[in-house]
């Protein structure tokens, strides 16, 4: 091993009760064990296609080039869903295709394939548990230099959720909440940058019942209990609450939709 | 460190608010600063030694060969259960003798020895916490190269409990409900093996007031809400409801009976 | 890397369902793919700055020397408290002046920094994600060997809670229930030293409505669901039920007070 050592990025919802993060693990390192694991999460809430595509698309192109991110968060294991690897803005991303990528993929140009070679997989796959066969076997044989194009046909669309892009044009922006964090801020996946080439005079911004008219730089700019909207960490509008829950506050849940409403 | 570093896995029931997992870590480092680290769980049910048990199974013999696994779930920590230090095919296993280690005692050959040798121990036991004074100082001594019979005198026994191994004869098996995963699965300690070397011309499986007539291959095999018996990704009986959880359902909990009986 | 690689551990109260943890490994590893991560524990209670203390207090120091400890519950952050990096006893510290280190600043003698130097900070500050923007990347190149006092001024005062001290004088010691594990025991700040360099002939405790009289070696010195004080595994004064949790039993919660009185 050295600082060179291939990385390779964990992020399922396995939860750590049971030994599935560990059969991962042990099934990597016992194809390569010149590689350097990290765990992002195993707490994702269990089959949440969009919080794990949360995780994801805020800290993966973070981490150096290179990189291989094994996400499984895979409800539909056993169906017809695809096993996908793919490339792109020099990371590598190992997971099911069924929606989990949906915040990177629209973004960026992406090569990607079907994992089918048998090769790279254990030898009896379980109809119950493709991390452990089929996604830990393909991100331990391309880290260690197996090309993707070697893991099956080439793949020409990845699914994307509607949740992924909000809808604009000169009038406003529909999104919606994709994300409530710990705090119980509501995220929504309308980013600063589409506001920022917008023209206006001013806004309004719907969620729920409530209405908002500014974009604030921090919570303390409203009082103890008021709701304010900004861009948080992730670069994306937020609906807050100062020093209290959004979502509870404002009963607006994951999934809800956000209005920005331009004013001439 | 190189890739051939020795592995260290970690498997405890501390949880992660207190500083418990922390010394470990940092007792085997100090030792033994050329080791790679891997978190198994630190979230097994506190002092639940059958789920500890259950996921040392499952997935300890998944990492390479020379592998030592440190398991900490103590609950008679401070009273007279050994210390034990033991080789299993090609793997090593440390933590207290409480029948943690029943699920892979019984099928394999082993060699153990008592942790009783004070030079790789801390200088200071406490009373409450010999995961931190004396099984990780025993684990890194290990990873450095120490012998195993260094450690104290050999183990002829190795406790186990009767839930590591069903009853059975020409007529049926009997065994229990081990673990309860996530989902609700009733996982049994039935292997398949041992039901595809019966000879039957059908079988019954009784769990609770359920009765089962069929080993089905995926939950996909039943209705929405009915009880599905399969062989799970772990290569045990299983009893499931198709997206529900068995446990609630057929109000059956760890440590319940599962009978299969054969018909000729 | 190697065996002498940097080690970082990380301690926060960021949980592991959003992408905040990943965050900060991301970003330290791209400044410095030639460091080794630990993770202490994400599941430091949100905001609990007694808790994170209590867990750095007992664990930092037993990793090796030259050891980075990232520690990051941050209550206040985008507020007036100082980002912070400082060393004691061979080991850096590094997260906000908040009364974190509270419990390990009072014994040793240190030498603080405030971190002030954007050059070693991301290029865009957030308001609200401090952990990410700059004390990752201060443990990261801190770990590549800037010197500490390249990161900013001298600070002549680490922020301490006054939990950090008990108050005493030959009569008796008055102290508090600083941090209750998950077993409910009630740690307290007194530590075995303070008791043993006092001159008694006999002693009383009192927590609660509950008054002890002496002070055992383990648990099993009183009946089961009885009190009883002892000097736990970290070296302090804790009041226990065997078999049972103090906090509930004895209904005494963090923050109370415990106090000592000697008998001449």
């Amino acid at each position: 091993m050295s600082a060179e050592s291939p990385i390779i990025t964990l992020t399922t919802d396995f939860g750590y009760q049971d030994y599935y993060v560990s059969a991962l693990k042990a099934n990597i390192l016992s194809i390569n064990r010149n590689v350097r694991l990290f765990d992002v999460s195993h707490s994702i809430p269990a089959q949440d296609i969009m919080a794990g595509a949360w995780v994801i698309k805020n800290s993966a192109f973070l981490y150096p080039k290179e990189t291989i991110h094994l996400c499984v968060i895979d409800p539909g294991v056993g169906t017809e869903r695809k096993p996908l690897l793919f490339e792109t803005d020099g990371h590598y991303f190992i997971g099911p295709d069924n929606g989990l990528f949906s915040l990177i993929t629209g973004e960026r140009p992406w090569k990607a394939f079907e994992i089918a070679n048998p090769d790279f997989m254990v030898s009896e796959i379980s109809g119950t548990f493709h991390g452990r066969d089929i996604f830990a076997p393909a991100a331990a044989h391309l880290s260690k230099g197996m090309k993707p194009e070697a893991f099956g046909p080439a793949v020409d669309e990845i699914k994307t959720y509607r949740w992924a892009t909000p809808i604009h044009d000169s009038q406003g922006i529909q999104g919606w909440v994709v994300h409530i964090d710990g705090y119980g801020n509501l995220i929504t996946n309308i980013p600063e940058s589409l506001l920022r080439e917008a023209s206006y005079s001013a806004l309004k911004i719907y969620a729920g019942t409530t209405k908002l008219s500014e974009i604030h730089h921090t919570y303390q700019n409203v009082q103890t209990g008021e709701p304010v909207a900004l861009f948080g960490s992730s670069g994306m509008l937020e609906i807050s609450v100062n020093q209290g829950s959004a979502e509870e506050l404002l009963n607006v849940h994951k999934g809800a939709s956000v209005s920005v409403v331009f004013q001439k």
